[in-house]
């Protein structure tokens, strides 16, 4: 085990906090933490940022201070900053130091609402991939007809060869038997047709690949845009480019239907009428579509949890990031699929026996 | 003009339909040919498939009966046959002798809710593509929070270099100036970030082409997922392989929250009685998100016109599609298309001269 120590964190209940980034930070960020940990009574924090701006923040909150430390750090990874320059010039930003805790065993995870491709650039250099993955991708929940599905790469790799799209099946079924409990999750390829012949090389490689290999997974086959909020399968499967803007087309379309609501219930006197009597309808809506609730991405297949939080979102929102973080660490999903990856690519016994410690 | 028949229609309010295609072949076809006449009561039709089963059905359009022919097709594309082998051997199909009929001049444009695939291979085998288009592309309508935007392609090229997108592009902004009368649409290209060092080769060359080449239209950059559905821009140019996850991906959307509000609205007496009072909104959401309102996919860069109708629509959906078809003829698109790619790519003059016919 000597060579996998993220494997077992030090301070399994400790989560590093780039208290800097996002739009309202330090803020959002301490009032998140707040609130997280009234939901995980046994975690601490280490807030890296601008001592003098998170202290009077945490002032407010008593029983979060007792259990946080603040480690300052003078730079900011800025909203707009080239993922490489970043890297180069970030080594003394919070976010950087947020990382470098989980590396050195500090903290078991990282939570940034800061700038996603520094943020995947600097855990990937500093965290590096677990052994047999060859990318990690960005994962998160998506709220469908049947409950939710897990849709990964939403990205971090704008092309895939079929053993990277291979890899996100195998992580999103073995995030949806750890963290979400299901015991025999479907994995779907997304295709533009549902006929084996559709689409590029890549997929249909991937789809021969789930086809032929024992995973711990049904594979579905092809599914189609429709098919992600269907919930046709647990896990969506695609490469980064194709995943982002599926993502950003759900929450597109869900803005462009709430308008036309809004629009709809304004034109009479006796809509508004309905509309004062359905607001409890409409709050159970709101709250099942609420994008605080699926905050939160996760950046799978590193040496260690990484969760990127919506750099726009409030206080709800980045607990909800935090939440995500701690499942991750709590239900030992790094282990999971270490030893899946050993099992899949005969990696060296040594690192297979995760169990031996 | 000699050269370039198909810009001038022997037969200009002449439809030929392929009868046959679709789930509810050919009721829906005759049905929504009654639709279509009586609001462009200057168009002939010519159905193409079984005449034991069209002739009836015309019977109780005694109207539309009398401006429609029927010509016997004694085969049909079945809905899952492989393009190149419905290609090869469906030479006696409705579908590919509904297209002939537009080759041949009997008819100014094809309407068709049948196989896509099998229908694009011929309509490119038999029309082909018009002089400078390297590919068609597969257009529709989307709505949007500012009113109607056109995203092309959405399936016909899985993969496409960048001078695919700028034809694309082109083709677009010519669509939005004839067909919905934008004097200067905006053109964006669907990417995973607004950058201009995002994503893969293929769209940031097209970008650079796009910023360097005059062209009827404004450039308005990169757009993503979100901005589809936003309005953001008249015309979303992506290739093949996104474009369909993503008008899949707003069906889909749309569909899940369309089962959140009932479920929302199912839950309790006083929402239900919101509900009765709000069906005025309701249905006036309905209407601005119906799927029948933006039926008709455009085949477009083709020398003549087709469109598909989506298989699973009803009479009102097939008559939006043919409504699709005879605006293109109408406004005259393809002569618009033909003249630009002539500027665009100094084709002869012979070719050019497309005012002399």
């Amino acid at each position: 085990m000597s060579d996998l120590p993220f494997l077992q964190p030090l301070h399994p209940h400790v989560i590093a906090l780039d208290a800097m980034g996002g739009d309202r930070a330090p803020a959002i960020v301490v009032e998140g933490a707040a609130k997280a940990r009234e939901r995980y009574p046994e975690i601490r924090f280490i807030f890296f940022g601008d001592e003098a701006k998170i202290e009077p923040l945490l002032g407010t909150y008593p029983i979060l201070k007792k259990s946080s430390e603040i480690r300052h750090a003078v730079e900011v990874v800025s909203a707009d900053a080239k993922p490489s320059v970043a890297l180069r010039q970030g080594r003394k930003s919070s976010m950087r130091l947020a990382i470098n805790a989980v590396a050195e065993g500090d903290a078991a995870c990282i939570v940034s609402a800061g700038n996603t491709g520094a943020l995947m650039a600097m855990a990937k250099f500093v965290l590096k991939t677990l052994p047999g993955v060859d990318r990690p991708a960005i994962a998160t929940l998506i709220p469908t007809e049947k409950g939710e599905t897990v849709m990964l790469d939403l990205g971090a790799n704008i092309e895939c060869d079929a053993e990277n799209l291979f890899q996100f099946a195998l992580m999103g079924a073995i995030f949806c038997r750890t963290v979400l409990g299901r015991s025999e999750p479907t994995i779907g390829l997304l295709n533009i047709g549902t006929e084996e012949l559709k689409g590029h090389d890549e997929v249909r490689i991937a789809a021969s690949i789930l086809r032929e290999r024992p995973i711990p997974a049904k594979f579905h086959g092809f599914i189609e845009g429709n098919d992600i909020t269907a919930g046709t399968v647990d896990v969506v499967v695609t490469d980064g480019f194709s995943g982002n803007i599926a993502l950003k087309t759900i929450e597109g379309t869900a803005h462009l239907i709430a308008h036309f609501l809004r629009q709809a219930f304004d034109s009479s006197v006796i809509a508004k009428l309905g509309y004062v009597l359905s607001r409890g309808a409409f709050q159970k809506l709101k709250s099942r579509t609420d994008p605080r609730r699926y905050n939160g991405a996760m950046f799978l297949g590193l040496q260690g949890v990484c969760v990127k939080s919506h750099g726009g979102t409030d206080g709800e929102g980045f607990a909800c990031a935090i939440g995500v973080a701690h499942d991750l660490v709590a239900r030992d999903f790094n282990r999971r699929i270490a030893e899946e990856m050993a099992r899949e690519y005969g990696l060296n016994s040594e690192r297979t026996k995760m169990g031996e410690g």
